[in-house]
């Protein structure tokens, strides 16, 4: 663990995604499970099933971010075009690997499927990358350099992230407090922009929400310093109640 | 109504969505309703309330997209700096908007709340933008030039995008089928692949999942044209049977 800020950006690929048939469950997992081993996620992009616009993304944000992973595209069927994609973006030639081909067999024939010329597309990987394992399915994910392509079925996607997650080196846990009350937002925001100035390694966030009961706001604090936190707490709670309303959590 | 492809890109701004603590509901909200207008949403962006990445992201993008959408961080409170940062995007000035401040002025006078500074700061659009009515809370979003500026909360989101959908220019609307069956996705693959490349002008994704009852995969046809839809569903259904499967729907 070290101080400084480690970083990753998460690339969605899915068609079925941008065509909203499908809710993205990916971003909000990776969001948690990063930031429980100390990294942050800054960016999220939800991108179509295309190799010139993989290829782009994938070389925009590798060198931005300590850690690049993407969901999505890594399956048997020809709109599953995910690996040669990174392949091309490194500039690497797609090989077969005698590992993943030797795990999809078994997989194939304990379940008694033909492992046929589709699924065999499957253990081709870029050259010079290392496989992610599939507790669930199989067909393994790849790390090449800072990106981690794995599944885009959300419960294979966790499966392989938790696999592999020890590869990452994190640096501290962002931890978060929040606060509720029924208050309305603009009532608080000059006092919360004070307590903001005063602790400026708490990052505080507003989101009003319209109930049937009125408004309400929560107000999240952010940061790796759990006194600094309970202090902004202690501020945010005081000014609450100072404008007559009834701090809830923290 | 032309027949070119209008493209939009929607950009989320919420530390609450990198964080994990908020599920994201705009992008899939987006996804469909540009659809249903005939714009195919083509990327999504999740950033961070950061004026820097607001300003690179929003100017990288509004040249590639027909229209830009952002969602977020335009209420009354210090991290709301969505329309500064669009501002400078577009390099002018940061103005108040004299029939906004009426609205608000309105809206607190009817809710016997006080029409404060903070409260004040919603008034303020970039010079030159139009408003984006919000029914529900009155602080408007704004459009300057293909960017529309709206509201992070669900439900106002929704209720401005259907105030100003009237602004957008549609192409044809994308069409989609779906056809459901109990194979493996590896065993239909090559089938599929030839079904493809036979109808270019449908877009076949395949989407697999793994249930109690074994494999299941969905085949998602997409397409401006209803006659070439069908003739694809006729094909994958027969397909499907071809291999002894059942297929649901279509």
């Amino acid at each position: 663990m070290n101080s400084r800020v480690v970083t990753a950006c998460l690339i969605i690929i899915g068609n079925e995604i941008l065509s909203g048939r499908t809710q993205d469950a990916n971003a909000a997992f990776f969001a948690t499970a990063l930031n429980d081993i100390g990294v942050r996620l800054r960016e999220v992009r939800v991108i179509p099933d295309d190799e010139a616009i993989i290829v782009e993304t994938v070389n925009a944000v590798r060198p931005r971010f300590d850690y690049v992973f993407t969901t999505g595209g890594i399956g048997p069927t020809h709109d599953d075009i995910t690996a040669s994609s990174i392949a091309r973006a490194f500039g690497v030639a797609l090989v077969l690997d005698p590992e993943a081909r030797d795990r999809l067999d078994r997989a194939y024939q304990a379940r008694g499927q033909e492992f046929n010329e589709a699924r065999l597309r499957m253990a081709y990987i870029p050259e010079g990358a290392t496989l992610i394992d599939n507790p669930i399915s199989a067909a393994p994910g790849f790390q090449i350099g800072n990106v981690f392509v794995m599944a885009g079925v959300p419960s294979v996607a966790r499966a392989m992230f938790h696999g592999m997650k020890h590869r990452l080196a994190g640096g501290q846990p962002m931890l978060q407090r929040t606060i509720t009350c029924r208050l309305s937002e603009g009532l608080i925001a000059h006092a919360l922009a004070e307590i903001q100035q005063a602790a400026p390694e708490v990052e505080i966030g507003s989101y009003p929400a319209w109930t049937d009961e009125g408004p309400r706001v929560s107000l999240v604090m952010t940061g790796t310093d759990q006194a600094l936190l309970e202090a902004a707490a202690l501020e945010i709670a005081a000014m609450i109640r100072g404008f007559g309303g009834e701090p809830v959590g923290g």
